[in-house]
């Protein structure tokens, strides 16, 4: 039978690198799905959000039941980041984009999740290593990734609707290597970021191979130096 | 001088309670001031809020800021509880009122507090004892007080924009004794319960002394057992 993983936010940078890691496994036949606001790349089925989060889900939930879609892997790399502490008045235009690039995306996923993961799935949501301590410079970054992480606890936690045997992980980076990360920050090392590539090739392998991943629940910091990437337990 | 403290949530159950126990204090005058959608008791100041929350604390700020208002004590009693996990569909209604109730409700107390906050002054947000670990049965609930905590901890940091001195802290409550909450649970045991002038009373004893304070950035749960109720660090 194919395998079938759900790439939430699958046409951002991070989310076609992923898509590509997917689509190259020839030992395995994986179909990509990608729910994002634009196409992600050829070979990849792209379902196409409006905006409105709950609307949205019951759409691609109603599609889903309709075809009686099951996922082996739902992913989500949908998020952002924003600068900011709390006493300039941008701090509430700040909340409330994060709100919706990183929670309203982790909810989502997590609830599609519930719905549409075959027993023994993986679900990955996007945490950050920031995030493990404070972040008065990004209070409203930090505040989103600290929900997605108790968010990952929750869904390992029995009782979280999420069929039996399904593993919940969380990627933790400190800074992906992209194009817009390049441009905002050109003169870093860039040695020390962690490339999509690696992170594309991380969440196949945890797909692959169930028992190659970390316990359910975990949060797994991406830590690269000099070109070389290690996954951390947090 | 008279010493001011500012009640976000004054109208509700427990913002009253503690609006009543600041105004109690004979030995120090308190000015008590609640921003909140409704007033709050006699004797406070009560400036009411229309649903915007960043045109709302824009209002409130010109306001404080003509008057030149300085604050001993900005304390974050509004909030609310949802139950429910991530497999219903009612999850996006729940996420999105909890994210209203009780983030941007301690985002905006946060940023009054960064702007109005006497030197040495207290901030106190309302966490929740039961977001200390997994809570796959209030997802929204979790999450948004697992964001509370997070930012307790931003605040408490350096850079915050808090000024010099500042105290940072949070009551993790397990279950308050309200109205609402014995007619949501009659037959539960309230002398489990955490009486709100008790919460009240310790409030006001870390307004009133800073060397009696836990150290800033501390989540304290109150836990009550027989009536009697113990201040407990996380």
């Amino acid at each position: 039978m194919a395998k079938n993983v759900l790439i939430y936010g699958g046409a951002g940078q991070l989310g076609k690198a992923v898509a590509e890691q997917f689509l190259r496994i020839s030992s395995t036949q994986w179909s990509v799905t990608s729910v994002d606001f634009a196409n992600s790349i050829d070979g990849a089925r792209s379902i196409i959000l409006q905006g409105d989060v709950e609307q949205d889900i019951t759409n691609v939930s109603e599609t889903f039941k309709a075809e009686e879609a099951g996922f082996d892997a739902v992913i989500c790399v949908a998020g952002g980041w924003a600068g900011g502490g709390v006493k300039s008045h941008g701090i509430f235009a700040g909340v409330d984009k994060m709100w919706k690039f990183n929670v309203q995306s982790a909810v989502a996923s997590s609830h599609l999740a519930a719905n549409f993961l075959r027993p023994g799935g993986l679900v990955v949501l996007t945490g950050a290593a920031a995030a493990l301590g404070p972040t008065p410079g990004m209070v409203a970054y930090g505040i989103t990734k600290a929900a997605t992480h108790h968010l990952v606890s929750s869904l390992a936690s029995p009782g979280s609707g999420l069929p039996e045997g399904s593993s919940v992980l969380a990627i933790l980076p400190i800074t992906l290597d992209t194009a817009t990360n390049r441009q905002g920050m050109p003169d870093a090392n860039f040695d020390d970021w962690t490339p999509l590539d690696v992170v594309g090739q991380l969440l196949v392998g945890w797909a692959q191979d169930p028992a190659g991943r970390p316990a359910s629940g975990s949060l797994i910091k991406l830590i690269t130096k000099d070109k070389n990437t290690e996954f951390i337990p947090a």
